[in-house]
């Protein structure tokens, strides 16, 4: 049974926050309710009545931080999606479906030489995909490249939105990085909404020991139930006196220093940095998050070490069912880390996410129209 | 029929350049001829008559610039050897041989990991094998990582102590950096001692369009007969200039201006300044050479293009026989890049490279004690 709208509800981002030009004053953003005619859907189209969908921080970059939209607004944000098929593609009809959050145009160069998940006209919901975005009651998506959700037991559907980015971007992370059963490895800003699933994935993956770093206190000591075996609190301490940290750690599990993968996470660039101070003989640095800044380094450092830094984009669509098993065997925890809430708290939730800063648990917001 | 002597003469470095910590003064380095008994080898070892020693950059940091050696002076430098080998393990005695630069130990972690190009525990001549190095009548050496020399033709085996170091090490990398038929490169200080065969052999692997980038514009044009399809000459150029020079190559030949491999050969600072500018979606900047300058890059820029730096450490031993290979069938040119001078000529050639900078061939020198 499926239910066809007559009109899409939706939480619509009329206009960003922005600056005046001339005179400096903030001009203020604005989300609200409104509707938007259904679409015809084309061949290969179909309709998704959302479930949930998670507030990301590039949500909030696009709504607070002049980080423009490939579509102008006004459009709907909101990225990370589950829901069911209620039009469309017959065969999809009545699925329980995530939506990945970037779907690569598999006809380019780049996607035909195995590099999909950073096809340069790939498509992402609320924000390159026409008006249509997840914070709404329903989305028109191309169907090739959802990940049907079966056998969910008790895991409400709404929840496994954070597959979608949050955690599918951190396995990604994980193959860019070779990573093996028995690898070492570092998790920079563990405790973050995409450095609790890389805490946990690598671990799931294999790792045989991994360390947590984050600023948090309270949230490292739990991170030891989620993947790490040591943790270290960086709160106001250089680089270097993370890395004797980490050496001390290694001294005392007779652990070598050299070799370890490191996954930046945080987006920092104090983060970046201790990433790089921490780097050793045949290390890698994963570069997972994201910020402007420029730091410094002599990169001839890793011809000595004959070490990797390598940048991670997004995730290929393929990985999306794999990481949706880790989670529905409880192989990774997910429920532990959502929160929902109704939809409707759309604005206050952001501006909450805005002020307060990365909260422990993702925020998936819950249609209630 | 071999030839086993008394003594070893050698060329020693007595005391590299310093610096007297209070005065300032220059201290001036010393090299000068001796003998030194010939030790008894120990099983496994072989005892290598000198056919010819390179001149690396190296050996001039350790004279001149203040580089440490493992092994303190006073001993001999010289780590790019071809020879006879004269004595020590019966199979091996009357065969001509390349010693490899650095010998892993084939016993520790990295070693048995596969990363033994990158042992810590490695020797190499000149530099931490005792007091013994290239610049010598004779060498004792372990024969495992030995490379042997058959079918050389008209090559000089004095030529052949190229491939040691100069000619592997772009190898090294190009494996490095995955390097496959089609892909399309970069070489950053293409003219240079170790550049010129990184040029050659990205196109003897089957690189489809390769760009040479240097500052000498008749050894840019040569360039253009050993590997390079089009050159760039980055004298004066900012590296943004160089940038712009290398998209108007890929628009007029129709080149995608992703996914390059970018190899810094160069190991200087406006040489990594231009690859990181070149860096683009999917690209590998791989670090070949190496300086001790720090550069300004904003690393998330690896996350955007889903891009890597891959730092390469010398050579596995056992791609000694490939480059050889290379080098006698003829798919790069060794012959045209290699000068022989006499070895009594050691202190001046030291000094005429270190005052003129990196000459176009390669100086190996002949023992003529």
């Amino acid at each position: 049974m499926v239910d066809i709208p007559k009109e899409i509800k939706t939480w619509q981002m009329v206009t960003p926050y922005g600056k005046n030009g001339k005179t400096g004053e903030i001009l203020t953003g604005k989300i609200e309710k409104t509707t938007i005619p259904v679409p015809d859907l084309k061949e290969g189209e179909v309709l998704v009545e959302i479930a949930g969908c998670g507030v990301c921080h590039t949500d909030l970059g696009f709504f607070y931080d002049s980080v423009p939209t490939v579509n102008k607004p006004p459009l709907t944000l909101g990225h990370e999606i589950s829901g069911k098929v209620v039009s469309g593609d017959s065969k999809w009809v009545g699925k329980e479906v995530i939506i990945p959050a970037a779907m690569p145009c598999w006809n380019c160069a780049l996607c035909k030489t195995g590099r999909g998940n950073r096809c340069l006209a790939q498509k992402m919901p609320g924000n390159s995909m026409g008006i249509y975005g997840g914070f709404s009651s329903h989305i028109p998506v191309p169907s090739t490249d959802l990940c049907e959700v079966k056998e969910r037991g008790k895991t409400p559907l709404s929840c496994l939105a954070v597959i979608a980015d949050a955690a599918v971007t951190p396995y990604q992370a994980a193959k860019r990085a070779n990573l093996q059963p028995g690898d070492n490895v570092i998790v920079i800003g563990c405790t973050g909404g995409v450095g609790q699933y890389q805490l946990q994935e690598v671990k799931a993956l294999g790792a045989k020991t991994v360390i947590g770093i984050d600023i948090n206190s309270e949230r490292l000591q739990k991170s030891l139930n989620y993947g790490a075996d040591f943790i270290i609190n960086s709160m106001g301490k250089s680089p270097k006196e993370v890395t004797g940290e980490f050496k001390d750690i290694c001294r005392s599990t007779g652990l070598v220093s050299y070799g370890w993968k490191i996954f930046e996470v945080s987006g920092s660039k104090p983060g970046q940095e201790i990433g790089l101070s921490l780097l050793g003989f045949t290390g890698k640095l994963i570069i997972v998050g994201f910020n402007t800044a420029k730091v410094e380094y002599s990169i001839s450092r890793l011809m000595a070490f004959d070490a990797e830094i390598i940048g991670t984009w997004g995730s290929f669509p393929g990985y999306y069912p794999i990481v949706m098993d880790m989670a529905l065997s409880g192989r990774i925890n997910i429920d532990n880390f959502v929160e929902t809430r109704p939809m409707s708290s759309i604005v206050e939730t952001f501006d909450e996410i805005h002020h307060t800063g990365s909260p422990e648990k993702r925020i998936v917001l819950i249609p209630d129209f």
